[in-house]
């Protein structure tokens, strides 16, 4: 049993702590070499083991299946090798969090925050930075969402994440590691939002931001029926 | 030792751990064949070995009980019997969750939301689909619920869960697994629909919907007094 | 090492992660027999080990006393010994639960809640009764609070906590288990009187209540200044 | 490898789990007599190794280093210091738990609250003492805070933490025992205050306290931008 295959137990048990992983969902996917190691879909993530997970290609073939006939790869594959293809990331994070999808309510096409020293924990961000997460709508079915997926991380080539509207967020980075603590970062930053907004306080300070892009900004919370 | 028994004393821990249990409340149980495993009333959830489980035939008699002669079955046995019973259903968990006690709150008759990923969790649901769960009053005594329960379980045959007014839910499923996720998803839901309700967004998107049933939506939080 | 020193040390560290005990607040005591079971003043709650506790007479002599010549029993322990004298309690609970601290600012000289399914876990309560907590005001100095817990006790001959401003809440109970399971339905009920609150729900349904008395309750958080 | 190294290493795990050291956030160092225990910048803090520790002299430079090249020590480490070598500290904390990050948009230059018992906490002060926390603005780099954080400690000759805007805490005590239990003592009372300001509540008591200096207090949120 490889060592990745483990590990994604273990990162998907503090998922499930962290409130990522609720009823089954969320997921994680971390690249060896040609070949990527997936979690299965619909099982509960906080007890998954090791001889559970798919090998699969790149280009999405099943190299190496569980034994359990049962299963099949997590629903988000194809949204997971969209980041790997485009990005070259090493692991993709999906989580079904409530800060994200708090988030995807609050704001219209865009999560946008500056000014909190959780931004450097972003790769290429800055303190001051304007953080920017693009936000894509749902759609039924989770395969349906990798071209729109995709569509945002090429309009948004600095992103390492992009928010899916009432559903949750996906993250990648580099290798496991950078993929986990942006994840973090990422999620503290929309519960930050989440609470500036209730205290009146904006999520991105005024400094060297036009008024017309500020008045622009919805002062209340943003709902799309 | 039953392997269920020891599962529903594991499960008793992970629920004391997400609050559906605080103070000896909520509870769960397993069926096995003709046979369901229960847990006794009032014992600390997170404490209970193997050796306290009660066996109950279908029919609710008891066919095996534990050593010590003070324990008896969980209060919740009728009400987990009714929807084994209505539903062939394989587990029955009830959870005291803050969540679910607040969601009766903000709603009359029906618990409903649309237009989260999370309600794909729930047996039966797409993405776009109005998730409703019937709110039931509470007793004085939770024996006496049972056949409003019933009432609830026949009267909305998609439901896989009923609220209890003031005082939490039921959800069942064809297994203990499946139980779960979906207890789950229904929890995440109900805070969620808090977390909408707080900001502002309506908890049922407005497509295909009447102006005549969004009207006779309460604004404000619903009050039973 | 007795059992119940060990007791102490594990139902510490569980007090710890609700939140009970943070800072080296909060303790517990456990009687056994004509004796009484204290943990140390000013240590870390979900670190102590069991020779670090006190074993005192009823009236609060030191009968058995840690190696460790640092240690003196919990700033707690005369509010304890007033709960064992006065309602012949078998142990006793304090906790500085931020759910317990707001309750005190959301009510004057009374806590009360009714129609909530968690008020069943306090003893000799129905669903409909309603709860009473009474608030006492804190002192600078925490043995200077066990003269007016004892009259509070004395007052309220039904209530099995009474809530200090600003400071946390005493529950006891015929016995560790009872003291427990109450001290987690009382901190519940504090917690889902603040979701009350904020949603604009009485806490206490209108059944049998005079206008006078509801007019009597404030409308606004109670401030004491 | 040094106990303290081991010790860093449990208590930046219990840190993470309460929510201080996210995404890599947040640390810990102690002295050892002359020499600091210092953990690496950029790890995720949950999942450390004694092996990973810095030893590094009051002054400064490293003594000992841990043999993957690729590490380097805290970017807190001049923070650090300036604790150690200004107020003798033997262990601080520094952590970017929300509720210090929401303390800073709720005041100005001051946090400051009085009459709540878990301010007996803090070394030196009583329930009815007003306890203040200077604010420091944030920097783009880490080490760019040191003159600042050294200026506040100074000018504050009573605090124990000096908050940093936008970005966490840093708390320090004689040695890590006090320092952690300070920590959340602090951290408590920041989640307090902000309780205290949604329900209208003043976090700091009208006793003594003139007019004039309560009308400068903001009723808004205090917001930098």
């Amino acid at each position: 049993m490889s060592t990745t295959a483990q590990l994604i137990c273990d990162l998907a048990r503090q998922f499930y702590e962290l409130g990522w992983a609720t009823g089954t969902g969320g997921g994680i996917c971390i690249r060896e070499g040609e070949h990527v190691i997936v979690a299965p879909s619909g099982v509960q993530k906080e007890r998954m083991t090791p001889d559970q997970m798919f090998t699969l290609s790149i280009d999405g073939t099943i190299v190496k299946r569980p034994a359990d006939p049962t299963l099949r790869p997590s629903d988000c594959t194809s949204l997971f090798m969209a980041a790997i293809r485009v990005r070259d990331a090493g692991a993709v994070i999906h989580s079904h969090s409530i800060n994200a999808v708090v988030a995807t309510l609050l704001f219209d096409k865009e999560f946008s925050i500056s000014d909190l020293e959780m931004i450097k924990g972003i790769e290429g961000m800055s303190y001051h930075d304007r953080l920017v997460v693009p936000i894509i709508e749902n759609t039924a079915r989770e395969c349906d969402l990798a071209a729109s997926l995709e569509a945002a991380i090429v309009a948004y080539p600095e992103t390492r994440a992009v928010l899916v509207r009432r559903h949750g967020v996906y993250v990648w980075g580099k290798d496991w590691m950078q993929a986990k603590t942006q994840a973090e970062c990422y999620d503290y930053l929309f519960r930050a939002a989440a609470e500036m907004r209730r205290l009146g306080v904006p999520t991105v300070t005024l400094k060297g931001v036009s008024d017309a892009s500020l008045s622009s900004r919805p002062a209340e919370p943003f709902i799309r029926s």
